[in-house]
């Protein structure tokens, strides 16, 4: 890490970047990005701050593929760290996490005691509003519509593997000294950890898929 | 499976699966689901097999979160079980893969190395063409730029993972009978085993959390 302290006009910025000065306005419009020093009346200097800001602006709307309004949100919690890291994840959650609503029916009622209960079975302290809940209860409710049951009773080594993954994420976290890098840490995590899952899980499928359906 | 067929116009066809009815007739002009059985010169009847693909269509669109462009390619491959599962497999991960463009860059020949090695370790027979190379060399560019080295660190935890529940997951799929529903199994299983991954690794996140920076 440099100390030193950098000073940069925003053409410099967006040089160093990659991100166009009009996307940088945007983003200083938007208040994703704080606004840099007025040196005169119409120019301002950006430092180190922003331009690590930048970076992960733009880690959350690309490899993230968050909108601009998910990516504030995060970053405003981002900014309030004196929330605590379970708050701070806790924003981070909903903005990645499609809100789904509960439909009044016996199929919805019955997939939501299922996760209910596979929650119990492991042991996991969730609460209510936890958006994933939902989530899952659909995907358990398009799944049996579908009569895939069969690969419903996966789930369970799913969640086994969720969890020892989450855990080893939120301790290697926790080993970070500052507040302000566990913070941002728990963010990147939890956005560019399910890309990062998706694309292992396609390596490791069309492996499986060559073994096991070409192979032999 | 019940095995009378049965038959039913386009409004029982909504009723029963609750898309509306100009939704239905863009599916059939966009050639996602195919044409009923005319019964005089502006009336066709559905059956068993429209039902069935209009859940799937659903479940690819919005479980799946899938384009119609991409949900199409994704149903003509099923739609050529011929082809095998392996090729049927492949078309489906194209469709759910976000397509990344490799830079020419240093940063980017590192990052590429790093998962063509990470393949090896894991000895996975993967194609030069999986798309989900580029997804991953993207991810871990951002990564590093964003100076997250010690969540890179978990890739390999990650990966193995993945390789388990890949492997689960198609032999699943491999103990069903008949190709139609191993075709579909497979589909379904790519697409919709995202979501509910994250979904499950967010509540396995609150409990770690939860454990790790509240509970102390």
């Amino acid at each position: 890490m440099e100390t030193y302290s950098i000073h940069m006009r925003i053409g410099e910025l967006s040089k160093r970047t990659g991100v166009p000065v009009p996307t940088i306005k945007y983003y200083l419009r938007e208040g994703l990005l704080p606004s840099g020093e007025l040196t005169s009346h119409n120019q301002a200097q950006y430092g180190e701050e922003h331009l690590r800001r930048l970076k992960l602006i733009r880690a959350l709307t690309e490899a993230g593929k968050l909108s601009v309004a998910a990516a504030r949100e995060v970053l405003t919690a981002v900014d309030r760290p004196a929330d605590g890291l379970h708050a701070v994840l806790g924003v981070a959650q909903q903005a990645v996490t499609p809100q789904v609503t509960p439909v009044d029916t016996a199929e919805w009622a019955r997939a939501e005691r299922q996760v209910d209960e596979l929650v119990a079975r492991h042991g996991w302290q969730v609460t209510a509003e936890n958006p994933a809940r939902s989530a899952l209860a659909q995907l358990v409710v398009t799944l049996r519509e579908l009569e895939q049951d069969d690969l419903l009773e996966l789930l369970d080594d799913y969640a086994a593997a969720a969890g020892r993954l989450a855990t080893a994420e939120l301790a290697a976290i926790a080993r970070r000294e500052g507040v302000a890098g566990k913070v941002e840490g728990a963010v990147v995590g939890t956005v560019l950890g399910d890309a990062l899952i998706a694309g292992l899980r396609r390596l490791a499928q069309e492996d499986a898929s060559h073994r096991i359906f070409e192979a032999r």
